[in-house]
């Protein structure tokens, strides 16, 4: 039996009852939603539809409608960026963003959007009054992550937020690291738009994930097409989710993320985060007292989105993660993660890290064989030295 | 039992073995494919390339990597379409086409872009001839549809083809409702561009499709982000697959469309579209007896891919839908099909058809069955006239 902790990649394994969801989907379901009026294709209508007032739920949107989804959190980012900024516009992000909000930032650059990158401390730590201080006329959107997917560093979107609302200006959250962890609360934490993934935390297939959008937030599409509605018509609609939804989605997929999302929600989100801290407290702890270990990120629990990433001394990260796997069963993510900036932030570009990340099912006994296994490797390595 | 004759839509049932990769995926891979060495991320990778290889076995593409995963057709032909298409460029289409074609079209046309639609006739024939006349040294692309997916109606893709090679201008081809049915070769056929959904006739699941380009053919990105490749780097990476597939992909997904592929290629596909064929057959000549009864598109069934459109004289085509469901549980699509101009084509706007549509898993008894309920509903609604 492996040790899988590499849930920031994407969560592993899935509740049972995710692939049950998905088996009944096309037993009972199966239509093509929205398209047809016969009663497979209203079935797989209902499904998708509960699946939408989940995550309203969860991320606090009054209107379910403002809730679509998309094939990962990278396409919902770039609706954004793409449908959002011009020319001459001026866009504020952080020094940890992954390349789902760097490369088509730098896309953008290349058309005229100017980019102004805040610095976060070597920890991730980013102070919300240089964000403030960077805002200019121009200024039309903050794009940040909620949390580093490389040290786990969980940023202040809510203050973030407060800002963008008093500068007049929008805030798109790249929740990738923490839907289904952190609380997040639209309406509360001032968010504009919300890219999320279904994979990760909230414990669905790959495949699904979202953007969940304010009312008054208008965006233009990035991809038009069929939706089902307006057929008579060669012009886009524009009113949500049908506007960011052209084409079949993947009901099959939104019925197994359902299905994760809903138990999610009985578990209790608290009771879930307080687990993982409580995984990611062990492991620092642990961690930090075997020699020739570098942890990096914050060293407070509370701060962390349940990712953490290390360096042994004298080994090539890559080296590592290969000897955990081989040696000891236990998976992990080597390298630069997607994400060159926040490696060069913490002082570990190009090198990279090796990145633990817990699940809703990580155990402490995983936890204790990990540091075990990272004993044995420091130990092994000091003697060959 | 419901009869299930919506295969256009999305196919249904799905074959056992499809349910069962994706269950296996979960077990024995279930890492995310391309972003971790270890063995679950390995394993992931695998089933992705074993699809990705079926695939282009199946379209008689040379290399690969040329096949691309996008969630759905519709993002397949947004991609070459705002990613070839510049202002003043010349662009031809047909009048059978989906919105899928017809919505980014009309959005470029918006910015520069000129649009020339060439009228198939009223059973959806199109003369080549009529295309080649449309070309303009500013003409770029040829953006077709292989199949009406309203009158199930054949394209000449491979004349097209031809014609477009000739004038040293390129073709995109919108198979989404022949992949899996008819016989494609990108090579053979001089196609360019390819875009397939996974759904329909190759009996994958929802949230599947792709595009498969010729290597000569440079394609920018719609969607920017992470893939796994060169994370060092904020600029986009310029190979394929990972140009194009930014964020995770829908590797359940795939793990499903390749078991499906993985049987359309073992029983062999000109059996099954023999099959299909037959079932309309039998379905136009029972149909064509019914008083009352208008049907459209060819009568030759060898040049109809799987579809057929009729309406019943009297009787608003929703209501005929509506009947065959509740009455008779047989499940159809009514309305425009999300493709006005076709239906302006065959002198159905803006009222629409029925249209009944098979898949490999239809039997000569259902249409049996349905051929039956359409004689009923026709003389109860003689009588009632």
């Amino acid at each position: 039996m492996s040790i899988y902790l590499d849930n920031a990649a994407t969560s592993w394994p899935k509740h049972p009852e995710m692939l049950k969801a998905m088996a009944g989907y096309l037993e009972d379901a199966g239509g093509n939603p929205g398209r047809s009026g016969h009663s497979l294709s209203a079935a797989a209508a209902r499904v998708v539809f509960e699946t939408r007032s989940l995550l309203a739920r969860l991320f606090g949107v009054a209107v379910v409608d403002q809730v679509i989804f998309t094939k990962n959190a990278t396409e919902a980012l770039n609706i954004v960026l793409f449908g959002f900024l011009l020319s001459g516009d001026h866009v504020l992000t952080t020094s940890v963003e992954h390349n789902a909000v760097m490369r088509p930032l730098r896309h953008l650059e290349r058309s005229g959007v100017e980019i102004t990158v805040i610095p976060c401390d070597n920890r991730g730590y980013l102070d919300v009054e240089d964000l403030k201080k960077a805002i200019t006329p121009k200024t039309k959107l903050i794009a940040m992550t909620h949390a580093s997917n490389v040290i786990g560093t969980i940023l202040p979107i809510a203050k973030a937020g407060q800002i963008a609302r008093e500068a007049g200006i929008r805030l798109l959250v790249d929740a990738s690291q923490t839907a289904g962890m952190e609380d997040i609360d639209m309406e509360r934490d001032c968010i504009d738009a919300l890219a999320f993934t279904g994979h990760k935390s909230l414990g669905g297939p790959q495949g699904t994930g979202g953007l969940a959008l304010r009312p008054d937030f208008t965006i233009q599409p990035l991809i038009y097409g069929g939706t089902g509605s307006f057929s008579e018509s060669e012009i886009q609609p524009d009113f949500l989710p049908d506007q960011l939804e052209s084409g079949t989605i993947n009901a099959i997929g939104i019925a197994g993320l359902g299905a994760s999302v809903s138990w999610l929600l009985s578990e209790g989100l608290p009771r879930i985060r307080e687990h993982k801290k409580n995984l990611i407290r062990q492991f620092i702890e642990g961690a930090s007292n075997i020699p020739g270990i570098t942890l990096y990120g914050s060293s407070n629990p509370v701060d962390n989105a349940g990712v953490v990433s290390l360096n042994l001394n004298g080994v090539v990260c890559s080296e590592l993660g290969m000897v955990l796997d081989q040696a000891y069963g236990i998976l992990t993510r080597t390298g630069l993660h997607c994400a060159p900036a926040a490696h060069k932030t913490i002082g570990t570009f190009p090198q990279g890290t090796v990145r633990f990340s817990v699940s809703a099912f990580t155990t402490t006994e995983e936890i204790d064989i990990t540091l075990h296994a990272l004993r044995a490797i420091a130990a092994a390595s000091s003697e060959t030295e």
